[in-house]
C-alpha cells in the first residue's frame, strides 16, 4: 500500500466475445451510469453489487461479464465521474472572459450545483476519505483526478497573475491546489450540515483573500 | 432525513444490570478503544461488529450489552474521537503565548501527527463524507464536534484580533470554519497523496493569507 505505484487505468474496449459488442456495451453503460449514481450517494462500501444491478436494471450475474470485480467498476464510476467534473471546467477556458472572472464564475457554477438535504458532495472526496487506504487502483484515479484539476485551475491562475489581475507572489500550482482543498473541505462541511452555507464562505474566503 | 434535528447524546451510564458494573465498563471500555481504532482506519461500512469484538478481543455476543446498534457505536466513538481532539487544543489556552501563536503552534502540531503511508486522515471528515446521508444520528455528532472547533478556534483569532496580530476586518467564527474547512481538504488530499505535502501547504498557506 503506498509502496507501489499504481496507474489509473482501465481497458475499455476489452470484450469476452461471448454476446454482441453492441449490447455488451449498453448493459456495461447502464451499470456505469447508475451504479456510478448509487457509489455517489452510499458509498463504496455500503453498496453492493446486487444494488448496482438492481440500480441498472440487469441481472446480477452480468456484472461480472464487465467488470473484474467491484473495486474495478468503482475506478470506472469514478474515472467517469472526473470526466464530467472535467467537462464542467469548460468555462476555465472561455476567451471572453478575463482570466479572475473565468475562475470566479467556475466556483459559481459549482456553489450552484448541490441541493440539500440529501447532497452527496464531491465524490473524489468521498472516494479519497473512504477508500485510499483500501484501494490502490481507486486512489490512484482519484489522484489523477485531483491532479488534473488543479494543472487546470493553475493554468487559469497563471494567466490571471501575467494579466495583473492576481499578484504573482505564489506560484499558481501552490494556489490552485489550496483553493481545491479548501473546496473540498467546504463540500464536506455542507454535507454535515445539510446546508450550503459553508460553499457561500467559501466563495467569499477565496476571492478576497487567496484569489485576490 | 435533515428534517428532523437529530441531537448528538448517549445515555453513558445505562447498564442491563446482569452483570456487575465494573466487567461492564471494562468491556464497554475495550470496545469503545479498539473499535474505535477499527472505525477510524477502515470507515464505518467496511468495518463489521465481528470486526469490533475481534479487535477488542471480547465475545461477539457481548457487542449488543453495551450497545444498541453498530451506529449507537459509531456515535460513540465519534464522540470519543471527538473528546481526544478536544484535549490536543489545550495549547490554545497557553497565555504564555500570543495568540497568533498559539494557532500556529496548535496547527504544526496537528502537521506533526500523521505517519504516512496509511494516515486514516480525520474522523469526522472520514465519518462526515461517509455518513451524513446515512446516519443522522452521526452526522449530528460530526456537526457537534465541527461547531465546538470552530468556536474555539474563533476565540483565539478574536484575541488576535483584539491584539492586532491579525486584522479584524472579517468575523472570528468565519475565518475559523474556513480554516478548518481547508485543513479537511488538506488533510483529505494528502490522504490521496500519501504524503505530507498538502499539510505543509496548508501551514504556509493558512499564514500568508488567513490568519495574516
Amino acid at each position: 500500500m503506498g509502496g507501489t505505484p499504481v496507474i489509473c487505468a482501465l481497458d475499455e474496449t476489452k470484450t469476452t466475445g461471448h454476446i454482441s459488442a453492441m449490447a455488451k456495451l449498453n448493459v456495461r453503460e447502464q451499470l456505469l451510469s447508475a451504479g456510478l449514481e448509487a457509489l455517489h450517494a452510499r458509498g463504496f462500501n455500503a453498496t453492493s453489487v446486487q444494488d448496482i444491478t438492481a440500480a441498472a436494471g440487469v441481472p446480477k450475474g452480468s456484472f461480472y461479464n464487465h467488470f473484474a470485480s467491484k473495486e474495478d467498476f468503482g475506478a470506472a464510476a469514478i474515472q467517469r465521474y472526473a470526466a464530467s467534473a472535467h467537462a464542467r471546467r469548460r468555462i476555465l477556458g472561455d476567451a471572453g472572459l478575463s482570466p479572475l472572472t473565468r475562475l470566479r464564475r467556475y466556483f459559481e457554477s459549482l456553489v450552484a450545483l448541490p441541493r440539500y438535504p440529501g447532497a452527496p458532495g464531491c465524490m473524489l472526496g468521498n472516494f479519497g476519505a473512504e477508500l485510499s487506504n483500501q484501494s490502490p487502483a481507486i486512489r490512484a484515479c482519484v489522484g489523477t483526478a485531483f491532479a488534473e484539476w488543479t494543472a487546470a485551475l493553475a493554468e487559469v491562475i497563471g494567466q490571471a497573475q501575467r494579466a495583473g489581475e492576481l499578484p504573482s507572489g505564489d506560484p499558481p500550482e501552490a494556489l490552485a491546489a489550496f483553493v481545491i482543498d479548501a473546496w473540498e473541505g467546504a463540500v464536506l462541511r455542507a454535507k454535515v450540515a445539510q446546508n450550503r452555507t459553508p460553499l457561500d464562505a467559501f466563495l467569499t474566503m477565496v476571492f478576497s483573500r487567496i484569489l485576490a
